[in-house]
């Protein structure tokens, strides 16, 4: 199993968000090789504009295994994670990020006033390895169909 | 009833932080002259390293409401949110947000590694109105005391 494996469970639930009428982004937590967490977007069901798939599977994470940071686990998300969901990734101190496609509007790095001095790995936490690109092309259709669908 | 007295309340919510041990930062926040939630840090009790005052609030606003957006309230925070904590009030529309003291350390203003070109509000919505430093002295003496305490 590798990260195209687990990117396709994270396009699994973002498939569930799709089904809902949500923004298609999907994310799962994986420990060990296991996974320990899922989540997808649910800002319309919650009727809260911070319930994205990230906050909601670290949520599970945190509670899963009753430890507030995560430093052994990597975190896939279909989506370019945006800068709250880059912030409690950050406090997390999660060990990985791996997501598919790139968010121009919204995402954390694509979406800047600024060019930042990366060396720092800024907003993500020293210590978090990151990787993009995994799955990019089916994480990017899912959206776009959707927002296809909706016109 | 002005803005101090507002921030007044949110230390209040600070305090219970403090008492039970917690990084004592706290929230409330308003809408049509009257409190609609309130938060303060939670990150030990809740084994959570992202539950902060401000996200607290942010919840507990949604769920009062039955809203998604929150354009007429205001949130009143003893400290300067960090980049999760904005990018939460960023989703939520806030009217207005107006914080204490600044926070070098993980400020979403303070601590960046690039100047960028406010006109535009980053990394607040356009709509949202940002006043800082109400009450600022009582705000950061909170915190410091907290970590005097703790050596």
């Amino acid at each position: 199993m590798n990260d195209e494996y687990f990117m396709k469970q994270a396009l699994r639930e973002a498939g569930k968000a799709f089904d809902m009428g949500e923004v298609p982004v999907g994310s799962v937590i994986l420990m060990n090789e296991k996974i320990i967490a899922r989540g997808y977007n649910q800002i319309e069901k919650l009727n809260d504009s911070t319930a994205h798939a990230e906050i909601l599977a670290l949520t599970s994470a945190f509670n899963f295994l009753g430890s507030k940071y995560l430093p052994e686990a990597t975190i896939y998300i279909t989506v370019e994670p945006c800068l709250m969901c880059a912030g409690a990734l950050y406090w997390s101190k999660i060990g990985r990020i791996v997501y598919g496609a790139d968010d121009e509007k919204n995402g954390c790095l694509s979406h800047l006033p600024c060019q930042p001095d990366l060396r720092d790995n800024w907003p993500f936490h020293p210590k978090t390895e990151l990787q993009k690109g995994i799955l990019k092309e089916e994480c990017s259709e899912l959206i776009k169909s959707f927002f296809r669908n909706k016109r």
